[in-house]
């Protein structure tokens, strides 16, 4: 199982995250390319930590909004979503290279993560791009998302990811944000959600049901102090059974 | 002999200078790269087109200021001008590699061309730059200049370049723009001009000396209606005197 | 009837549209505040002109998006839009003062303009925006829009405006841009709608009616040779008409 | 005496510094505008907050430079830098009049405030800005400097400010920041020496003499929780010795 967390998303003077603390943790890092967050220094430097410890790099690309960091939809045209995708993929494979290795997948940010889960014509700009720029990089979105049928559809690895921190309806979707019990706050169960994720492939649903949870990746979250020890819990209980995180790249 | 010339400066809605144009008449491509000008769908479009024509694209660097299109100086620190370099080098090589190429070589560009022409901090980050993106990419700039003589130490390749259109001291070096007489304004004394430095390798200094003008590239531009036309008339005028225009990369 | 035009859209070193052939047929400037195009010299300058030239200089606010020149919907919170907007206006509002003026309008730009027609958040945004700052300032915009609802219902005063280069539907509404008969192309015939709107209030829908057409003020675009030629003979027209073009403000 | 800080520095989603603790101990407060630092929204929330605490809001104006934080010189011409001034005024004043006050003096922010200190041209953008927008706005800026020269001479009221955690040379200068002795570290001294500048307006020298220091307002810190604390020791330390914290404009 591969652990992935976005890292490198502070600019200029502002810092986001604890990046030194996920990259101890992770086995990918979704480094931000400068659109929404990230900046070419952070980005070298980030690189490096990463390839220096086998965190395997992925490019966490977004849309051009730094003061909206990302987070708002935007009415993309296919041309430009795709260009700037490239653009972006190209950027953070000079400081890859810089450090001996490559981009090694692309995951999607923010607002532009939940349009290319649903949204055709972005979604196609995601994998024109990826499909352009290297044949070879897996994507990581949602199972079953549009993003990841059109990849599928391109010829794309698709490598689907899962939230232990989230709820999950009986039919394997996320129970929505806007729900009162979409997120799960005891660490301890993260925890031991992980693991089931990791060992069994499967969730136990809202309803108590037993689903399937065919992922690859787990992700976590790294911007608060208590994100950062749960995620320490859930790497820690995913070695206790046996399993080595391992980057899916 | 190679005839270079800016392209891709346009942002978003914004054109500037006639791409098409100089994509008919020079040998290398300075593509602007989204710092000080320029976005991805230009760059997209500018380095599809350019290797259809056969012209090697260079990256056109620059500061990150739009609002001064890179023409006023910024007192940037050697690692951030070093991985904002990198970053852009990375980012148009993307869009070269979608055509089938490669990015060609380095062109700062305005306050960044002035100030690696004699700080040596701000020269130093563009060679870490190119020595640690691709130690094969040569560096197009002013014979002389402080970026030249540090690329050179560096083991990189240097290719000179000069300016038909401006006016030479007995020393080899440009008549300040400040000065009355630095613009050589008659196009057939400028066609005559390149012709004398592609087939003699010289110059016709202001007090009427022949000064050695080593260079391997001529530089265009096509901002007016009359640039594109003169222009025009020296790339005539250096196949009429038997010079085909050749890319130095 | 008032003329206006979007004016200052320029940004750096690219110009946009011709602000001085603009100057000398609008009643009020549309003058963008530096969020989607315009930045602070241009509106220095465009505001100096117009308070010489006896026009009205409203704000024409967008999108904080540069790169999409504003045109592309953005899912903006409502305290966002509205915090942009204030700001937008006093950036504005100091150049204005600068001239011995003040803004007199707010005019929402692309996007913006489209959402504020239709999103019940966007509009209260700009609803509010204008109410904090200056409850005397017109909003500028279509007739039986969400905005001007709003924008009535706070007791702010609605100015609408007529399109004389667009074919509108039976129901006094736009036909759509995406139709085929959207635009009316032959620039007498925009002039003679342009006197019928604001002789008559009228105007002959796409099915030959004669239906109301209750603005204030004709939109004119300057973008292009075409438009400017355009907007004269509009002007013209009125003035033989009788028609005296004034500020509605 | 005046306590001085920086508020509102922080960017979308960054944060930066501690502007709830900071209001609760100065008497005015400078307010990035938007250029290096700050948003709109933040604007808003600060200026409501100090206009309800009495704290005079200062227009904290930078370079347009939100990745070095306005911290890098800038080779900005005269007009520009004018205008962008304005700009910045006019955005803050608006988030100003909404909370019922106006902004009530300007002072530059970074590589800015260093190149007014010393640079004609900059100094005199800062001073025509200041003439055009609001001929009654003071300048807070460091006494003697071209900045305040320039400011007296066009007629504005200039108030020098002062740093007690600096030290200075004999001649009434600022030890600079390269030197090891740039900086008074203990806060009880760094205490000590605001008093004395309160109530003597005079400094102690590094050499022991005891000099004079006109100011009328002190400088706090407050982007660490050190610099929070040493600021409060300050605010107590002067009330202790009968000064009442009273903001100059």
């Amino acid at each position: 199982m591969d652990l992935n967390a976005d890292l490198g998303e502070g600019f200029g003077i502002w810092r986001l995250g604890d990046d030194e603390a996920l990259l101890g943790l992770v086995t990918s890092a979704n480094v931000a390319c400068g659109f929404h967050g990230g900046d070419a220094s952070t980005m070298h430097r980030v690189c490096a930590a990463a390839v220096r410890r086998g965190v395997a790099v992925g490019a966490q690309v977004g849309y051009r909004d730094l003061a909206g960091f990302g987070r708002r939809h935007i009415a993309y045209d296919f041309a430009t979503l795709r260009d700037e995708t490239i653009y972006q993929l190209g950027a953070l494979d000079a400081f890859c290279r810089l450090a001996g290795a490559r981009v090694r997948y692309l995951k999607p940010h923010g607002a532009l993560y939940h349009a290319a889960a649903c949204d055709e014509a972005q979604a196609a700009a995601l994998v024109a791009a990826v499909s352009g720029y290297d044949h070879e990089l897996p994507v990581l979105c949602p199972p079953g998302s549009v993003l990841a049928q059109l990849a599928v559809g391109a010829g794309l690895r698709v490598v689907a990811e899962g939230f232990a921190d989230r709820n999950y309806l009986p039919n394997g979707q996320l129970v929505p944000r806007s729900a009162p019990n979409a997120l799960v706050s005891d660490p301890d169960e993260v925890a031991a959600r992980a693991v089931r994720m990791a060992t069994e492939r499967t969730v136990v649903a809202v309803d108590g049901s037993v689903v399937p949870c065919p992922v690859e990746s787990i992700c976590l979250h790294g911007d608060t102090p208590g994100a950062v020890r749960c995620a320490e819990l859930v790497r820690a209980a995913l070695i206790d059974a046996g399993v080595t995180p391992t980057p899916f790249a």
